[in-house]
């Protein structure tokens, strides 16, 4: 337990709801929650499925037709044959790394990750007691493992490394030489490649390819939290090699039963053309946000290296404002009401000099907020 | 991984999926979920939350409003004042199950628990290292542990007991002093006591209390599945002291982000006297089941040490009829064409000389299922 920091933007959101409760409008820059409805089609799916009294338990790596259409899914939009036994639905994607991270790592593995990155991914590896190795990452490899730096962090004990892409919190895509090398290394050293992919869907320069192109032996973390706009369903999916199928089954009949079946039934109209449709009209919003957030930031004085190129965040250098990130965090939302989340929250590497935005609140909202943050840093 | 057996199970289910496909009736009684559907009441309180777009993320202990609702619940049905921060909504019992054990063990605690019992029970400890110490039992103390059982194996690693009251599979009750006794005994020493009471709303005999009544100590640990027929939308909770809230809370946002939003409003509406009617209607029409079926199995040689007073299980020695349950399993399906679970599943003690049923079928399915078995212990 002593390993699993609390979450410091918690913190953050506490004073903010107290600072509503006293009348303050506060903006929520700190929620890596899109503010999207679920869509309509997937809403109709499910209610239809709980009227036809469709709620037991499915099997433990889903329903076979999602699992399909979930195959269907990376041969229409990325052109890739996987087969649906190579796909599990999970009770989210948390519940995907549970499973993957339990069938590939023994106690004492070690599994290599980035540092920034999202917080949960070292506290699973330690929940299970093996050890989450973060290597620094900055703005010179766009806040992602290389090669070279996975080669350099190496030991007996690495069974697996972890790529996310795009990443939590910086928005940055790996490259896809660097997700095949990485791949090809793990697989010559007999290691497992992880790439979460669960902003995949949510990227917003050119059409980048599935890790699952690059390699077969990759295993897929992906949600349908994000792109799908569906957070409190508690849906996820893993893509991994058939060898890791039969162990992640058994631990998925032990330590799950079975994700929510109401979130598989609406899940099943996640890829139809109407819903789609809708899918891309709000990548096509969130793009607009980046565009209009990221330079207006930039332009105050905020460091972003580049336009990230997906997710919804914007991971950025706050140190010619300030020495430490979680004070300015704090600052910001008692003098100017808005709620950002500390660097601290995603890392060790110089986590003082970062704060994350989320651009999950609509364009006005955004607007309001640089305002806001431009009179606060003009003080 | 290698500790995490199959559920033997599932192969039973497999040759009975082959069976029907084949064109042959199964009768299934090997099946941990009631037949029932979900109340209407709250089918229609989770369709009301969708439409209303209530789907988004809760806290990652569940909405307030239903951990007060649990709280309501231990007030009217037991008397027992606990307040709604000791309440945490989990990803189905499992997810409890995980939380609690996270939370109270490290890496080579031992927790004891009886055998036979539900067997991811002692995944969940292997998952994370610890120690399951499977303390055999047997008809002559129900099926649970007593208080010199656990201390006469109780170590220095000793962290945990586990009791379950009923039990899966064998849907005895815990006696109260048993409860009490081992609840100080842990207390004194240090230790945490679980009480799994998943099944304690179907208990057909009596009123018994929940642990909490005995302890202010314990962790209680129960689900909306199987007294509340909510199997598929995978919710459960725990009822921890208060110090161990924040360790779990902590794990919960790590581990689960946060259970699932349409199961939480869904079961807003499962202690409503509307559904309270529905659910003792069910909970009778099992207890009809049971006084049916056990004294038939008993009638034909089966071995029941009295009346289990809980759950929809029945624990049967088949020694008369076979030396191995599983092959009798096996050639119960083939032959009689009725599917019931291999003792193996549940422990190491005396698994051989075990089945378990579960009369989660109508009672015109149990009778065709007594005639088919009768037909087969006969020939």
């Amino acid at each position: 337990m002593e390993g699993i920091a609390p979450f410091h933007v918690m913190d953050i959101l506490a004073r903010a709801k107290a600072l509503e409760a006293q009348g303050r409008d506060i903006i929520h820059l700190e929620v890596g929650e899109p503010d999207f409805p679920t869509p309509e089609p997937i809403v109709r799916a499910a209610i239809r499925a709980i009227e036809n009294g469709d709620v037991h338990y499915t099997p433990a790596l889903g329903m076979p037709e999602l699992r399909r259409a979930i195959a269907g899914f990376y041969q229409d939009r990325y052109g890739i044959d996987v087969p649906a036994t190579r796909v599990a639905l999970t009770t989210g994607a948390s519940g995907a790394l549970m499973l993957v991270l339990g069938a590939v790592l023994d106690a004492g593995d070690e599994i290599l990750m980035a540092d920034p990155g999202y917080p949960c991914n070292r506290h699973f590896a330690q929940f299970i007691d093996a050890l989450p190795v973060r290597i620094p990452v900055g703005p010179e490899t766009a806040f992602q493992l290389t090669l070279e730096l996975v080669e350099s962090h190496w030991t007996e004990n690495t069974k697996a490394v972890l790529l996310a892409s795009p990443s939590n919190p910086t928005g940055t895509l790996a490259r896809d030489e660097d997700i095949r090398d990485i791949a090809a290394l793990c697989a010559a050293r007999g290691a497992v490649l992880i790439v979460d992919e669960i902003y995949h869907g949510l990227v917003y320069e050119g059409s980048p390819q599935t890790a699952l192109a690059h390699s077969g032996q990759v295993v897929i973390i992906n949600s349908f939290s994000k792109y799908f706009h569906m957070t409190g369903w508690r849906l996820g999916w893993l893509v991994a090699p058939e060898s890791l199928m039969n162990g992640i089954e058994r631990l998925a009949q032990n330590l799950f039963l079975a994700p929510p079946t109401p979130a598989q039934h609406a899940a099943l109209a996640a890829f139809s053309t109407e819903t789609q449709a809708i899918l891309e009209e709000r990548r096509m919003e969130l793009k607009v946000r980046r565009n209009f957030l990221a330079p207006a930031l930039s332009e105050m004085g905020f460091g972003l290296s580049g336009l990230p190129a997906g997710a919804f965040y914007l991971y950025a250098d706050v140190s010619s404002f300030t020495a430490d990130s979680f004070a300015f965090a704090e600052k910001l939302l008692e003098e100017a009401a808005v709620a950002i989340t500390p660097g601290r929250d995603f890392g060790e590497v110089s986590p003082e000099k970062y704060v994350r935005f989320a651009y999950t609140r609509p364009l006005p909202i955004l607007r309001e907020a640089v305002a806001r943050i431009l009179k606060f840093v003009s003080a």
